[in-house]
């Protein structure tokens, strides 16, 4: 009965909920690393708009998100129909692949990246190709060299997950200028609110020459409503149109909907959630160096280290404690793990804890 | 760039938001009863439990839906491997759709019904054939005569979503007894909890002789939480396993899990709507005797009635006058509206209204 094409599918591993680690280790005390969520949580305002639209959720969502799309028209400063939304980057994958990617259509990203571009493809039966990473960084003239006439889009994670680098702006415009323009450049920018580099690209001036490329964002991040999934894509008129006609009515959920616009205005909280990133950089940093670990300098909220063994056992005698990070032999690191950057509390923790079971 | 399985998608017209309504006509006082929302509101527990999670959303959903699914599982009586969550029945329509069809594969259903069952088929390039209703009923005898080498799976929307009406336990057996193995059939029932007459089956008991049949239902009708996007499937654990291989990790929201636990433990709540449903029922079919104008018997929370007018010019005055109801030409019905059974007041209001407008 089931499709061939997702008969080689993987299962998705995602970091354990702390829940799940309480009750299978008998902790009371467990704090999670592991899914970059953001450690100050949602902001204020956010949490009072949805404690009042806690009592409206009999109604429908607005299927056009029509006051997140004008608020979020005016800060980007985009067109409305330049925005489309989704229940979180996931479901904006899907609509990407689902609108665009036919039977033997290759996709094109590197390795390690984010898995669900694989996940969407194959659903779609297209083909995933993946070019290797470049000193944890993507390797945009390996993408060029990989593209043939089967091509279809390619994935560029800027930041990448799980390694937190950046491409930069240089390279990103000698990358679009090259890329064939029936080809469709998918910039995934889910980290873009922690970048603090210079060079970082700002994509959103690039619509205007380039019609084959879409931005995507979210609200799972920075803007600490990973709970609530939501995700938006950028791009010009047309290719969101296409996007659209794969799109569920009623794809984002009422409440993401009225929180992300409350969190939007927030900027307090947004300032709030990078100082605190940027502080907990600096400790991790140095805390790394002081335990002589060789890591990846990062512009997004984790932070991707050389433990110098097993990561697998590492990451479980990490687990036993309560601490709950991710095993990047997952990604191809054998020896490393990938931490999400916590509070001052929390990543104290984590580098005590480290710091017992490193042999 | 887009691909042509989807040229053709016609995109979904939903009820007007409210707040557009407003916008639009300028008018503060508007009702909605054009998308089979619960009028009476969520659960109260259920709004407690949103209030407390909406502190948390910071954090990711668990992806495999640990707590609801275990209250799931005892209520139904069924195992927990025999359950999988959805953004909404849409969500789950999806699912089913790209776990099993193929280009080429022929998906069966009634026609009117709902119409996502034409879209999920489409876009992953499935042919939808339909058969006409028979008397504002599924037909399942004549889906039956539709069965070829093609045919792939058979959707049954029981009660019917535009009709109301729902096909009995015989001869939903019958029809499970002739349908080959190797088609599935999906029995969607939305509004399950509004059904009141004894002849409605109890299709969860035919799950152990039946490894091809998948049952949906939802949250947003009778449990009032539209706006979270939740519903689930229930099938044997092969079927279950196919589709959570093209489910992303997170695809039902924190705030929609922890709600839909609550709202299942609160069968007050779940009475109270039951009560206000039928309590409507009746007001509305003695107004519609009254008015002279025929409606279909329903065993659901909306009517399907009969103007003896163009809809569309009735659906437009009463939209005049604030209040939202659908136009059922979309469906096929040239004379006739659905409006959705509301509070005591809401169905009078709409009453008022629509005497009215009736030349």
């Amino acid at each position: 009965m089931i499709r061939e094409a997702i008969l080689d599918i993987k299962p998705y591993v995602p970091g354990k909920p702390i829940e799940e680690v309480k009750r299978e280790l008998g902790l009371d005390d467990v704090i999670k690393l592991a899914s970059n969520e953001n450690p100050i949580g949602p902001s204020d305002k956010a949490i009072e708009v949805m404690q009042e639209t806690a009592k409206s959720v009999h109604i429908y969502p607005d299927g056009n998100c029509h006051s997140l799309r004008k608020a979020l028209s005016e800060k980007l400063a985009v067109k409305e129909d330049q925005l489309i939304f989704g229940n979180g980057s996931d479901g904006l994958l899907s609509l990407i692949a689902e609108a665009f990617v036919n039977p033997e259509d290759e996709v094109l990203m590197a390795e390690p990246s984010f898995s669900q571009y694989e996940f969407v493809t194959n659903v779609m039966g297209g083909e995933l190709i993946s070019v290797p990473l470049d000193n944890y960084t993507y390797d945009l003239p390996a993408l060029l060299d990989a593209i043939n006439e089967n091509t279809k889009m390619i994935f560029v994670c800027n930041p990448n997950n799980p390694t937190g680098t950046v491409v930069p702006e240089k390279e990103v415009k000698e990358f679009l200028a090259k890329v064939p323009e029936d080809i469709i450049v998918i910039m995934d920018e889910a980290y873009n609110e922690y970048v603090t580099v210079d060079e970082y690209p700002e994509t959103i001036n690039y619509l205007n020459d380039y019609d084959n490329l879409i931005i995507l964002r979210t609200f799972s991040k920075a803007y600490g409503l990973a709970g609530l999934r939501i995700g938006y894509g950028i791009a010009n008129k047309e290719l969101i149109g296409y996007m659209d006609r794969v799109r569920h009515p009623f794809n984002v959920n009422l409440i993401a909907q009225r929180a992300a616009v409350a969190a939007l205005e927030d900027e307090t909280h947004l300032n709030k959630s990078r100082e605190v990133n940027a502080k907990g950089k600096e400790y991790l940093y140095q805390e790394f160096e002081r335990l002589n670990l060789d890591y990846v300098t990062t512009e997004t909220n984790f932070i991707l280290v050389d433990v110098k063994e097993d990561a697998g056992e590492i990451s479980d005698k990490i687990l036993q404690r309560g601490v709950i990070i991710r095993n990047a032999q997952a990604f191809g690191y054998e020896t490393m793990i990938r931490v999400t950057i916590g509070t001052e509390e929390q990543n104290q923790q984590f580098i005590n804890n480290l710091e017992k079971v490193l042999t």
